[in-house]
């Protein structure tokens, strides 16, 4: 392909919104435009190398026996209204209305779809396990777009489905699923921290997330020095570093020589850190609490502490039926030691609620009868109490007195107070310690590339899908489900490889493999060229012929900049020899070596098949 | 691939909404699942047909050297204000607004999107012309969507678009396109119908649509007997078979021995075939005077009668920098022959509205002052009068007379009635003579699959693209755009290729090319089986392996369904005798062939390899 006659418009400057190396070369190289906020269009540059991600998805997807299927990418509200999902979902899902009055979705995922036509034709065992997958836009409604297509509104998306009679099914589905990412991102030349949160049972709910190392990750990962833990501090957890009392009798007991509970006033004092210094303490000392909110709890509240008047809704089927029932909201106190952060997403998980938050103010004075920075756990009455276990463990602490400027101090877990579940919410942090080996945990920020799930039956419960094994009877299959962002993926690719000049790709996802650079595109260069074209060509290779009438320096720039692995020089000078010559550079070397041109062609085609199959062996 | 590894539910039954042979046998043979109305899963039988549809269009479309990229699917609100079709296109533009209130459109077309792209690196003549396109999805939100994929909510369209500094350019772009069209449609086995309203002149406003003959058609075709003459009826011209009088000197000189306009009372009489009896006289002496409502009109009205009330509004750029200006609502009184009917697409041509439609009973009353049945258009001063040229050859006519059981005699167009404007606005029918030859015209039924059109300057005014001439001049570039419908193109396919016991496809877009039929999937004939189908997956065929445990009539039964063109049955005895023997079939023929089993592969392959190439070539 010449460049003259494709559309490959390189930029000199850089978009002000663009703050990654991604963001900056998609634009620059000419891969990518933006057309609003989050959205993006590839050019054909760009397009090129997205396809070639997608199909290595695709071999990959299919190697392992996963099936290509097409939904659409509006999918019937109906669906989601089964699964639950139409409420549950936040707002990122953009739901529509059509002329008619009937709701749609567009697609962020597609469990229900897939898991509808399966419902329509699984009928027996033998059908399982089953295994789908698209690879199609997906639309996500994100407040905040950022950083190009890293985290845009519209994206492509592989995302899989499998079902299966048993465990072991679904377990090796799961595996054939992570050796098949694994290899995905290893033809894709992309370096991935696995981050797992198996059960360790077989069948149960595990799941890996894939990682990519990123400054602006979305995600906080917490890896260990010594072994090679990695978690999401989403659920990171830690080695403890206290011994938590989780039952109230051994709480009582060790709080037998506390002295008794005291009421002091604390004018003025309204950080934990001047609390400290007033009462000269530490603040593992203080049982720090915090009202939160939360939406959509699924949680049982029966018979918690302020909850006898909250009304369970339903969204789908019935909760009998695998459909899900749910509080529209609940508030709650959270205790916590005071040198330690409520990890949010912990707190959402274990209330199962769609979304947690700190109360506003006027609710927490409502709540506690006391302004912001008074509330504490003894004598709270109205609200469910939630210790995290390192508050289990203070058997003579501080702590909010539910009064302004007022404080206890010698509180004592269990004795003044019993809250209403113990559980791991706590935020682990660099310097903690590593759950398996006790070694130091270290913290990166990471990007989730992919993601392999165990479902379990989620979905076939709440949309009553069943097959009947080989005595006649009925079951549910369990599922799982897995996902590969396609844009993000390219987008990480350069984040990996590339640098000052612009992008380096790897061979197996460059837009074109070999770029020609004629010193000046006329006489027996000209023909040197356009004959070295056809020959690559002939032999399986992509070349882009930078046949422009511009400057050298100006090509070589550009040729760094769009990052082809290959760069072929010709010139005068060295043609003219008794063995004309041609200058052959790799984008990864800063060297160029002479080739000569009577066995160019064949010498770079082999070099490129041999750097091929080494990534996509 | 063997059938037990993949997922091809097929049918007995039909859907009972499957009225035509694509829809039912896409079903029946499992390559496709609704999710909604209008909204369909390809199962990956269906995606393997449907990807090589699409492989075939994406070929041709980079033969022709356009390129391809990929805007998203939801697009910018923004930038279909700016071209004025957030207005001017109907309730089939899905609109949607996100969370935070702004406007985006699921694409059904993206004229914007690749305009605003261009604009934005469009700087010079030397980037012209540039030839972009894309496949994907498109949606619209049809009020009744049919016909399985023919007509869905959801599709799959190539859209292509181009640039040019000159009429020579565009000319050759669209004929460039016009014959990418035609191989396209020649490697998926289609016959299409061309059907050409070309101005004639390089430039200009020309288009083709590419149809396919079909029962459920949405378009009539009228043809020629005698020439290759193909409108559609929309836009069908005839000879005409009167003399027009388009001045009104002409009229009043044809009137001079018409009798005086007589008013006459015909009471209880209400239909034309009823009034015809009444007064002894026929249809085409009959002015019919029909009361029209348009929508968004661009035609401009000023000084016509009634209508200094009205006022212009305009939709994206002001009209003087190519935006469009229009009367959101008028009424029209349109006269025609008494024995012919007005054609609605040729009256919106005429009026450039969005919409025209029969005026309500109150509108009509109110407008003509009588009810409906009575209207014409001598004494009518409140509404432009538009008439069509066969109404302006009638000088002693029949006609209504503004008044409950009244009509007029001895009507002549020029001395009792002068109209605002004359045009073509009939409708052809089967019988009318052919504009270019005179034979006689006959009527078909027919889909589009494909559209070429020369947009001119319509969307690079609107939204002001410019480029600089080598003397630095700025111009508007003027495009061509160019659709095709995958959906469609494959639908069709099976609408010319079944019979009653399935679909027969055509080699190239086979989902397989050879189904391998063991009689019973063990012992020698399971070997034989299994090596003939490596053998030929060698050879780079597509083979399906039926080796489900069932009776051979079923899977003979669904071979035939889902149309693979090569079925080969293996048996015990055929392979029992001295030379090994399997049988081949070809899915259009109803004998069988034995072939050696040694030779079987390569003649096989050889066989595919030859139909490939002649639908090819």
């Amino acid at each position: 392909m010449k460049v003259s006659q494709t559309f490959i418009p390189t930029l000199r400057e850089v978009p002000a919104d663009a703050v990654i190396a991604s963001h900056r070369l998609m634009f620059r190289a000419g891969l990518l435009r933006k057309l609003a906020n989050g959205l993006f269009a590839y050019l054909p540059l760009g397009l090129r190398s997205f396809r070639k991600v997608e199909t290595i998805i695709r071999e990959e997807m299919d190697r392992i026996g996963s099936l290509e299927m097409k939904p659409t990418v509006v999918l019937p509200g109906e669906l989601w209204k089964e699964s639950g999902r139409w409420d549950a979902y936040g707002d990122a899902l953009m739901r529509i209305k059509n002329r008619l009055g009937a709701d749609f979705v567009i697609s962020p995922t597609a469990e229900e779809a897939f898991t509808a036509i399966v419902r329509d034709e699984l009928s027996s065992y033998r059908q399982l396990p089953l295994s789908l997958y698209q690879i199609n836009t997906k639309y996500r409604d994100e407040i905040r777009p950022r950083y190009g297509v890293m985290r845009g509104r519209e994206f492509v998306m592989k995302d899989a489905y499998s079902f299966h009679a048993n465990d072991e099914s679904l377990d090796k589905g799961y595996q054939d699923m992570g050796r098949a990412y694994r290899r995905i991102f290893k033809r894709c030349g992309l370096t991935v921290i696995s981050v797992r949160a198996d059960s360790g049972a077989m069948g149960g709910s595990g799941s890996e997330e894939f990682m990519v190392e990123s400054e602006i990750g979305d995600n906080t990962l917490l890896l260990c020095k010594s072994c090679d833990y990695a978690a999401n501090v989403e659920k990171a957890e830690c080695k403890l570093d206290y011994s938590p009392r989780l039952s109230i009798e051994a709480a009582k007991a060790a709080a037998a020589s506390t002295p008794a509970i005291e009421g002091i006033d604390t004018p003025n004092v309204k950080t934990i850190e001047e609390l400290c210094g007033f009462l000269k303490t530490d603040a593992k000392t203080f049982i720090k609490t915090l009202i939160y909110r939360a939406v959509n709890v699924e949680l049982d509240l029966t018979g918690a502490p302020g909850c006898d008047a909250l009304k369970r809704q339903s969204a789908g089927a019935s909760a009998a039926k695998g459909g899900v029932e749910f509080y529209p909201e609940a508030f709650f106190a959270v205790l916590i030691r005071g040198d330690l952060d409520v990890n949010e997403v912990k707190l959402a998980a274990f209330l199962k609620a769609a979304e947690v938050s700190l109360a506003s103010e006027a609710d927490v004075t409502r709540l506690s009868g006391a302004p912001v920075g008074f509330a504490g756990p003894v004598g709270l009455k109205n609200l469910p109490v939630i210790a995290d276990f390192t508050a289990s463990a203070i058997n003579d602490g501080v702590t909010g007195a539910l009064a302004k400027d007022r404080h206890y101090k010698h509180v004592a877990y269990g004795r003044d107070f019993d809250p209403w579940k113990t559980a791991d919410i706590r935020t682990v942090k660099a310097g903690d310690r590593c759950p398996h080996c006790g070694g130091e945990l270290y913290e990166k920020k990471g990007n989730e590339l992919g993601h392999i799930f165990k479902l379990g039956f989620k979905y076939s419960k709440a949309m009553n899908v069943s097959y009947l094994d080989e005595e006649g009877k009925s079951h549910f299959p369990s599922m799982g489900c897995y996902g590969i962002g396609v844009d993000r993926a390219m987008a990480s690719v350069i984040e990996e490889h590339h640098d000052d000049d612009g992008i380096i790709w790897p061979i197996t996802v460059a837009p074109y493999q070999v770029i020609i650079v004629p010193i000046k595109y006329n006489g027996i260069v000209k023909e040197t060229a356009d004959k070295l074209s056809d020959d690559l060509e002939k032999a399986g290779i992509e070349v882009l012929l930078d046949d422009r009438d511009e400057r050298p320096g100006v090509k070589f720039k550009d040729a760094d900049l769009i990052g082809v692995p290959y760069r072929v020089v010709i010139g005068d000078k060295n043609l003219a020899g008794e063995t004309p010559k041609v200058e052959i550079k790799r984008r990864t070397e800063k060297e160029s070596r002479l080739f000569e041109l009577g066995n160019a062609a064949q010498e770079l085609a082999g070099m490129i098949r041999k750097e091929l199959s080494e990534l996509n062996e």
